[in-house]
């Protein structure tokens, strides 16, 4: 459970964190950011960002602006890397696999399998490692992400409905067995049978009896990889049916980038704060 | 005048744009970044952001959380690159000459004379080349800059006080002759000679009567560049000789990055709309 703290900013009264530890689900070095807030009492309810692909865990931490609101709001954001990197991970020229790319699933095909353990690493092992080193309560836990770290949040939630309070999500990929990116991601990750895809996926797993409450997602409408790889319409029809209250907002104009997520970041603290302080 | 827009996003119900320009005082194509708020009467203000060392115009737009702030009070921002760049031009070792560390000077000594002009083009070129693409109001105008850029703004803003209704910076190189940064790269801009040096030299142009009414500047106690490169202290002195107003603001544990800038921002921008809407 130890860690090594990598670099500390002060920054809107509170501190943000950057910490490597050597991960027993990847086996490689992980790196996680952390902000904790100033001048409350501890422990922090704890607000998880999960981020797309590409991204490190420094993407949101330096260009969505949340740390403002989880100051003033005294929540925590603990913000994972999106895989395993490193000289003993596998190498892939696809931007879907590999480094900055791990979906938030354990691969269970050779060579993914012997660290893209990330359903793991977020589900059993992250929470632990933080919780024993931040003064965080894990009893007040809410989930976030963008675009492949939507997906991460809304399947987590869904497969973990007791752990989490809140759930919302920036242009996620919606349902990933009906998109490129999901199709090549798992194929590689987990093989061609679909029946092991099933809980990588929130529209199937809304199918299968998976419930939460109620789940915000923001979209933009000039988003380039809306009507191909992020299909909110999907989950708007499988949580239609299923009876979990989505609110499902398009921008008009919004595309994918961070100026989207920071344009709307401050009302999902606020929604998550609602439901976690 | 002409420009191309490379890349353009919605943020905050605003414009954030990317452009390219061919600048006639650097021999160059230019970048720089403009956001233009919304639902306003047009034509805007305008706040010009000079970056620091090593800076793009993209820092400031991706890290600083600035257009949440300037769709609110109506503000335009306008982001220039920090130097020429590109094959044409010299190549140097040293982070504080060449690519990213044009000082906001005209280089005097070959072979920098050739592109370096970052004076001119901020003082001449590129207000008119804004002015003629977007709907600014040249006559409400405030300048900003952090490090390097801070030594821009409060530079460019003391030779020309009739231009600038307000001038702010975070952590600036107060002194440049006085400091190793600004010895360096003066040494190879401009020469020997410390005489050329006055007009890009803060404290000495307030020492030789340039004036503006007054300053607001923020610094972290806890900034590794405070004591030997950027020394506020010096720029309090001759303000408080000259009687110019400086507003000297030191914040306990912060740093030099845009974590410290970010938490500072509203402030600053704040300031300059109470002197320019």
């Amino acid at each position: 459970m130890s860690i090594d703290i990598l670099s500390e900013h002060r920054c809107f009264g509170g501190r943000q964190i950057i910490c490597r530890h050597l991960s027993t689900s990847t086996a490689t070095p992980m790196q996680f950011a952390i902000f904790l807030p100033p001048e409350r009492p501890a422990p922090f309810p704890v607000l998880w960002f999960l981020s797309g692909l590409t991204c490190t865990e420094a993407n949101f931490i330096t260009k969505a602006g949340a740390q403002r609101v989880a100051s003033h709001l005294g929540l925590a954001l603990v913000v994972p890397d999106t895989s395993p990197r490193g000289d003993t991970v596998p190498r892939s020229n696809s931007m879907e696999i590999g480094e900055g790319a791990g979906f938030y699933l354990d691969a269970s095909r050779s060579p993914w399998s012997q660290n893209f353990l990330m359903r793991t690493y977020l589900e059993k092992e992250l929470p632990k490692v933080v919780a024993s080193n931040f003064p965080l309560d894990l009893e007040r836990e809410g989930i976030m992400g963008h675009s492949m770290g939507g997906h991460g949040a809304l399947t987590i939630s869904l497969r973990n409905p007791d752990r989490f309070r809140s759930v919302s999500a920036f242009a996620p990929i919606c349902a990933p067995s009906h998109c490129p990116w999901g199709q090549t991601a798992f194929t590689e990750y987990l093989g061609v049978d679909q029946a092991a895809w099933e809980k990588y996926d929130a529209c199937r797993l809304i199918e299968s009896g998976a419930k939460v409450r109620e789940i915000l997602v923001d979209q933009g409408t000039d988003d380039v990889f809306l009507q191909e790889q992020l299909r909110p319409e999907l989950l708007n029809s499988a949580c239609s049916r299923a009876g979990i209250h989505l609110t499902l907002r398009y921008h008009e104009g919004y595309d994918h980038s961070y100026f989207f997520v920071s344009t709307f970041i401050e009302e999902h603290l606020l929604w998550h704060a609602d439901r976690l302080c």
